[in-house]
Parts: structure tokens; C-alpha cells; sequence
């Protein structure tokens, strides 16, 4: 296997070894977190999640997989079960938080806004997410984002000229008040280097993709990218080690520190003066909150 | 013809007075220059820098144009006589400065160094340029870059996170010492409209390019763009105009002037505490200064 950006070729054994060094130097470099912390990993089912909870816990870190079960027929039920399979064959914990269980299934969201949910369902699961890594003592939470989605978010902020997400990028992003710290241990590696390990490490590949989404609207800024990188390998890297190096402080030195208050409903940080927009949700779909 | 990102078709007559609005916009937004300064237009040969020269004079403003002719036969020539046939015919002033009386022919230049000279040779042409715009008293230099030429140096720029450039690039660099400011009107315009202009215009389109360039490193970051724009119409001015708006402050704010020196050779700025780049070219060369 040819890795052009760093001018060197794998058999299946030495690309292990460097996708493993790759993770700890992404780990390393940014100060991630350490082996006595646990750390909870969001999986959702894709290669990228359930590569990153394997590879952490075989590193010897104390990782435990978190699978939000959206109670999506279509995608949800199939994802449940891999993920479930999957973490039980490599001995990996797993918790499992319904959406159903808190009233919020998505499909009776979907009827309740009757517009397009992603955004609500992302929000949905950053809440959640947030809250069983606080309620469960877990030191940091972690995301299976790979070089291409970090690289395409960074592209898309750029393009806005978007200052705040510009001065707040990057693969760490410390804790605050109930915020747990964020991490996303596998930004140096490539989609084409997480899509090989989960072969070369027997992932299950199937997947079922969400009924209600409109299709990735990164995947034409990740193919302008990877045409760059095509002419200039190694352009991608650059791209987002210079930002961490140079770009994101010009940002951050002027960037307001949006002021926390706690949710009167479920006690979580919210910029909201009221209800965080979780609850607000619950309310409007008559669950108690 | 149709124009995706202004959400517009036009006639012929109907899309020269829009290329005009758009000159006037970009003149006048940014407070370019007013019609009683003199302005000195850089012309290559090339469609964008004869529009340029041709719209400002009939637009009213006091624009004439700086012809450097590099001495290299193959390119020089033809762009020469080209300049000047369509400056006779428009009755357009045109002032040529021969880099062959300066001691400084291109081709010579290029056996001594016997290196690229792509830097080299745009160094000395904005020595020249900027020169004949301070002695000749031109409040203003203006160049035909367009806002693809912007756009992918804009994302070249970013790319590297290269925070100097950063943190001044734009339409207009104000004057400074002896520094004249720099202007380009054009761009607003993309590259496909100054093309249409030109050809409406009758701007002859041949052109010779120069033996010794590599070819434009820019083609890839414009194909980029390009591919963004077609899916996405409107992106390249947005990307443009948001850098303005809200990118380049964040760099500016932390930027080290640089202080600027005066070249004993020539009298003009320079940062280096000796002879500027073109005079140590000269020296090297056995040209008196």
C-alpha cells in the first residue's frame, strides 16, 4: 500500500504499526489524554467509530463505546446490531442510550418539525453524547473524524470566512463547566488510510445510511481537496497542521467567549437564557422533562 | 450569456454596462482612486491588463499604461507591437521601459543566474513598475488581475496558512514611504467575463507565452475553485469578499510592519539593508548603477 504524503509504502503488518503510531502522535501531540482517563467513544456504527474504539483499547487505554440508538428503522436497527455483534467479538464495552427510551424517537421528531432534522438530530446527539460522558465520570469523549473531515469542515469555515468555528477547530477542544473535553484521536490519518485499516482489521463495511439525511454536503469539498492532494501529496496535512499552527490563533484572539448558563430541565450547559434546545424539543413533544 | 453567480443573462450591450457597474463597484467600494488622480496601468499583452487600460480611459479615469519590455525575443516582441498597435488605435498613452537600456535584458539575466527566474523576473518588474509610478508622479499603479487570479491566490495563501500575505492581501495596498499604491479593478470580474469583455471588445487574444515559465502554478487552485463554483455559483466572490470582511483583520491585527530601508543604488524602498534585489541583480551583472 502507497502512502504518498509521507513517501513510504506498507505491507499489511508495517501499516498497522504506522496507522497505530499515527493515532499516538495524534494523541501525543495534542495532549488528548492519558491512560488513566476514560474515555468514551461515540459509535455510530461506520468504520472510522468503531476502528478508533479498537485501536484505543488495544493501545491499553481505557475506552468504552457509546451507540446512540436514533430508532430509525432503516439505519438504526441494523447499525444497533453490528455495533453490538462487533464490540461483544472484541470484548468491547458498550453502552446503548435509546432515543425512544427519552421520548425523542427521531422519526416522531421528523413528524413533530416536519423539516429537514439533521441539524436537530446532530444537536440531539451532542447532547446525549455530552451527558453520559458527564453523568458517567468519563474524563473525555471522543469522535472517529479522520484527516478528510476535518480537513473539509476547515475548507467549508474558510470559505465562510466563519470566524468562531475558525477560532475553535481542531482536534481538541478542552473541557469547561459540564462540558466534557472533545477529542478526535484519528485527525492525522486519511480516509483511504481508516477505510484500509478497517479492512486489513475485518470492520464490517455494510451500513445503512440514514433515510432523512440529504447526503454529505462535505463530499464535494473533500474532492476538491483529495484533487489537490493528488498534485501536491501532503497538501492536506499542511492544510490543517498550518491552521493549528498559525490560522486558528488569529481567530481565537478576538473570539467572545460565549457565556454557559444550565439548563433548568436537565441541569447541561446551554447558551440558552431558558430551556437548552434539547428540552425545549421534549416540551414541545409533551414528554416530561 | 449567462451568468450563474449574479443570477443573470445578458446581451451583448447589456453585459458591457454590467462589466462597467462591476469596475465602478470594485473602484469605488473600495476607494481606489477618483478620476483627478493619475493612474499608471501595468500591460502585459495579455486580454485582462488591455481591457483594464481601455474601460478606465472610457470610463473617464486619468489611466495610461506601462509596457516592460523584457527583451526576450520570442514573447517580448509580439506583445510589444501588440501593446502598442492597440494603444495607437484607442488612442491610449503608453509609456515602454526596455529592461535592455536598464543593462538587465531578461535572457541575460537568465544565463547568469542559471536558475528559474520566474521570481527574479517579477521582482524586477515591480521595481520597474513601481519606479516609473513614484518618478512620474502617478498617485496609483494598477494591475488586470481578475477575481480568479485573487481567488487562487487567496486560496494559495490559506493553504499554507502564510499569515504576511494573509494579512494584506486585497484589492488595494495603500501607499507607503516610497511605495505607490496598488490597485486592481478588476476583481470583481471573473475570468470568464473578462474574456467575454475582451473578445466583445475586440481585444486581440493572441499571445506568445514566455520560453522560460513553467507554467502557471496557479491553473490547479483556479480548476479548484472552478469545480466549487460550478456546483455552488457564487462561491468565489463570497470567498473573496468574506476574506475582507472578516479573514484578513484577524491576520492584520498581529502583523509586524516591515520596516522599509532605502536602496543607495536606486533611491527606492527596499528591506534590505544594502542594495535592493534589482540593483544587487545589476551589480552582479556588471551594470553601473
Amino acid at each position: 500500500m502507497g502512502l504518498k504524503s509521507h513517501n513510504a509504502a506498507f505491507c499489511a503488518p508495517c501499516f498497522l504499526k504506522f496507522f497505530r503510531r499515527q493515532v499516538e502522535k495524534g494523541i501525543k501531540s495534542q495532549n488528548m489524554f492519558t491512560k488513566d482517563e476514560r474515555i468514551l467513544v461515540a459509535v455510530s456504527g461506520g468504520k472510522d467509530s468503531l476502528s478508533l474504539l479498537l485501536e484505543l483499547k488495544e493501545m491499553g487505554y481505557n475506552a468504552s463505546g457509546l451507540f446512540i440508538d436514533l430508532a430509525i428503522a432503516e439505519s438504526s436497527t441494523p447499525a444497533r446490531l453490528l455495533v453490538e455483534n462487533f464490540c461483544a467479538m472484541h470484548n468491547l464495552e458498550l453502552r446503548v442510550l435509546e432515543l425512544a427510551r427519552e421520548g425523542i424517537p427521531i422519526p416522531e421528531v421528523k413528524k413533530t418539525l416536519r423539516r429537514p432534522i439533521c441539524s436537530v438530530c446532530g444537536r440531539i446527539k451532542r447532547h446525549y453524547f455530552n451527558r453520559c460522558a458527564i453523568e458517567g465520570g468519563y474524563a473525555v469523549m471522543a469522535t472517529g473524524h479522520n484527516l478528510d473531515d476535518e480537513v473539509a469542515r476547515l475548507f467549508s469555515n474558510v470559505l465562510r470566512w466563519d470566524e468562531s468555528y475558525l477560532a475553535t477547530q481542531g482536534p481538541v477542544l478542552r473541557e469547561k463547566d459540564r462540558l466534557a473535553r472533545k477529542v478526535k484521536p484519528l485527525w492525522r490519518l486519511t480516509e483511504f488510510e481508516t477505510a484500509n485499516y478497517a479492512f486489513l482489521r475485518g470492520i464490517p463495511h455494510h451500513w445503512s445510511p440514514c433515510p432523512y439525511s440529504e447526503g454529505a454536503s462535505f463530499s464535494v469539498l473533500k474532492k476538491q481537496m483529495n484533487g489537490l492532494e493528488k498534485i501536491m501529496p501532503g497538501r492536506k496535512i499542511d492544510f490543517y497542521q498550518g491552521f493549528l499552527a498559525r490560522g486558528r490563533d488569529a481567530f481565537a484572539r478576538t473570539a467572545r467567549e460565549r457565556a454557559l448558563l444550565t439548563c433548568p430541565g436537565c441541569g447541561m450547559p446551554t447558551s440558552s437564557s431558558d430551556l437548552c434546545g434539547v428540552c425545549r424539543l421534549k416540551r414541545l413533544m409533551g414528554v416530561s422533562l
